[in-house]
């Protein structure tokens, strides 16, 4: 028969049970630290209505959604009605407004799962990937910044990464610097998204794309030497005066600093008056978290956008959150070797004799199981005793328990310590005492 | 503003906290069933490449397929070249094609996740629902499809549901039935669509649509008499003596009997000749479990299908399977209230004197959240504190821990413990082990 294409399909991947077993241990911790602080998680479904997602993203973005096609008749037309999330944000927002009545006033909730953009594939990036959300609903207090802040870092502690440093700024401190450096109107969201790029294309990058667009050279030579001066924030702070929103802008990051002390994370947090975050729904505190070993981007960021919701409910409501780029610290995470997928295995390989003993191995692996031995009963009923030792091994099965004819006379098991290769007879009635015994040697 | 609908689309469903959690408290049990059993989880992509999924299901369900819309300028052609995944069988045969060479001989996997069928919406009817699947791949011996069976008991009375019988057929019996019936041959696999139905229509339903289809009067009879005798298995089991395929069905079944004895699994096992299970691709044992005090059909079901992987990799693969029908489980946990879906809640809600006291409450948070204590902190920092002990009362919090300026000055805070009204003043230092202590009285 002619074998089809068993490829998955581009950009996407198959993962194999230590890849699960990996990255579901991983999101139990980050769920754990998560429900510590008072974040529940919700689900939102694979797809939305194609108007729920349009007009979201930018131009950029909204290229990259993958659109369902109508169905039955429909389909002729060729035109899609549904979508594929590109977030978890967006839904969010939707949910607020659905079911804003029965959520309490407060509304803190976390969802992790897997978003789809037609992005070109490539190495680590992926058109199907996980994205790890908190957010906060219903809360203008900086409070909420910092909870969210606080919540990302203690997740990255208990996934194995402390060395950590948390860039943050204001989106009214980067609207208070265009306004200072005089940048006209209609190029401000250009020169963001050309700010954005800093940590990538580096200080001479940048300034070429500014120039690029046709700044004024006024503001470009401003521009040039602040970025320079980045790191002593006393010029950026004194720029700030001359701007109401930036000031405002920059006090909203003092108050954070203040209230995210040494002791509640282990990360420096410093003032980066040039950090941008792309997305255009963001308006007040933005921060990212990058990792001290590793340049490969930030491994968590967020901020405050507090009028995406009213696009759904028409109603002001305040919002902050914040993502873990946990594909990113997959990859960290295996290439630090601090944690590495293995095969799963279980306790106990029971073998088969032949055919005629299915019924006894059978009951000898169910009183396994019944003492939470996972237990695997070799299935083939035709296979030599040689074989199974082997398939154990080679699966790190540790203990092989055989019952023969013989065994069977006695009211005995052998048991087999497949790492010492050592074997003894026991009684059936002590075969589970005899494997715990073994197993906390 | 004006507001967007901010329904999820048609068929789908958004989970608020209580129903995630009620969902994932039950798949956790389930997956530690079949761990235990040796099954180990894979995953894979929401969508496949188009050709991956066609001419698997069947024209009725191939027109429930979810096309994905070409990307960039092939969109113009509405044209698809990805569909979202329809069950988890074709991924699965998909994936031992592709990693044949590092899949161990006999390779168990559960999977358990969404997959997506654009059906007609109605009561417990989705387009977006859970499917939960266990397979056995590379082993032709019964012993295989026993395992799925025990596995699938096992999982449902962990999930609380002990009653259950298990029906129990061979495609192989059916096959042999037909023979003996002489129906004809291009009739065949229309007859077993209607047999399928027994359980919604009944015998007359059945005998109508089977005239229908003009079935010949003799084999019609045949039929009628054996469906109104068959409790009777003898009766069939003498009819098929004449089939050679008939009685190796029988055979297969019989075997499975013996092999799933009452101290194994709680169920009855009944040898349910006229079972046919609807998908095309069965080829040996085939079963389904109903649920004792519910008529909504199967809580599970499975069989052999030798012949699927084979389309993709080329080489004769044996596999069976069997998949709990896990959102109708669900309806009957909660319909029957085993379990109900809770809103979740922390231990502790750290109230907010004002502005001022940020930094301790904070402070206090981090505490008990490092002694595992789940823990919020009010975040408004201008709610009067009334306000807040109705919030937590409102989300049933058992514990208001509050810093105010007296305790401050005394390095007590103030326990109020929201079940019984009762409050007192304890020090700083004590809260923690005082709470574990109320806790735990």
């Amino acid at each position: 028969m002619p074998s089809i294409n068993s490829l998955p399909a581009s950009g996407t991947r198959d993962l194999l049970s230590g890849d699960v077993m990996f990255r579901e241990a991983n999101f139990s911790k980050i769920k754990r630290v998560f429900e510590n602080f008072g974040f529940f998680p919700i689900d939102t479904p694979a797809f939305e209505r194609i108007e729920t997602l349009v007009e979201k993203y930018g131009d950029e973005g909204e290229k990259l959604i993958f659109k369902i096609l109508q169905r039955g008749e429909q389909a002729q037309s060729g035109e899609a009605d549904l979508a594929l999330r590109y977030d978890l944000t967006v839904p969010l927002a939707r949910v607020i407004a659905e079911y804003r009545n029965q959520l309490p006033s407060i509304f803190k909730r976390y969802q992790i799962g897997p978003v789809w953009r037609a992005d070109r594939p490539g190495k680590g990036r992926y058109r199907e990937f996980y994205q790890c959300d908190i957010d906060i609903v219903g809360v203008s207090s900086l409070m909420a910044d910092v909870e969210i802040i606080l919540a990302l870092s203690e997740a990255l502690v208990s996934l194995g990464l402390p060395s950590f440093t948390i860039l943050l700024n204001s989106r009214k401190v980067i609207s208070g610097l265009l306004e200072v450096y005089k940048v006209p109107q209609v190029l401000r969201s250009k020169v963001i998204t050309i700010l954005d790029k800093l940590d990538k294309i580096g200080i001479p990058g940048v300034c070429t794309q500014l120039e690029k667009i046709g700044l004024p050279l006024k503001s470009l030579d401003l521009i040039k030497l602040d970025l320079k001066e980045n790191k002593h924030a006393s010029i950026i702070r004194a720029r700030l005066e001359d701007s109401q929103l930036g000031s405002v802008g920059l006090s909203e990051v003092d108050e954070i600093m203040r209230l995210v002390k040494p002791n509640l994370t282990p990360a420096n947090i410093v003032f980066s008056p040039f950090l941008a975050r792309g997305l255009d729904y963001y308006t007040g505190p933005i921060f990212e978290i990058i990792h001290h070993q590793n340049s490969k981007g930030s491994i968590a960021a967020g901020g405050r956008y507090d009028d995406l919701i009213e696009a759904f409910s028409g109603e002001p409501t305040p919002v902050c959150g914040g993502s873990l780029g946990i594909e990113r610290i997959f990859l960290i995470l295996q290439e630090k070797g601090i944690q590495l997928p293995k095969s799963p295995t279980v306790n106990v390989l029971v073998a088969l004799w032949n055919k005629d003993f299915c019924q006894d191995t059978l009951q000898i692996a169910a009183e396994l199981r019944r003492n939470n031995l996972s237990t695997e009963v070799y299935l083939k009923d035709n296979s030599k005793i040689g074989d199974q030792i082997r398939y154990a091994s080679k699966r790190n099965i540790p203990y092989l328990v055989l019952l023969g004819p013989d065994e069977k006379q006695r009211g005995e098991v052998t048991v087999k310590n497949l790492k010492s290769g050592a074997q003894r007879s026991v009684l059936l009635s002590d075969l589970v005492s005899v494997i715990n015994q073994e197993n906390s040697d």
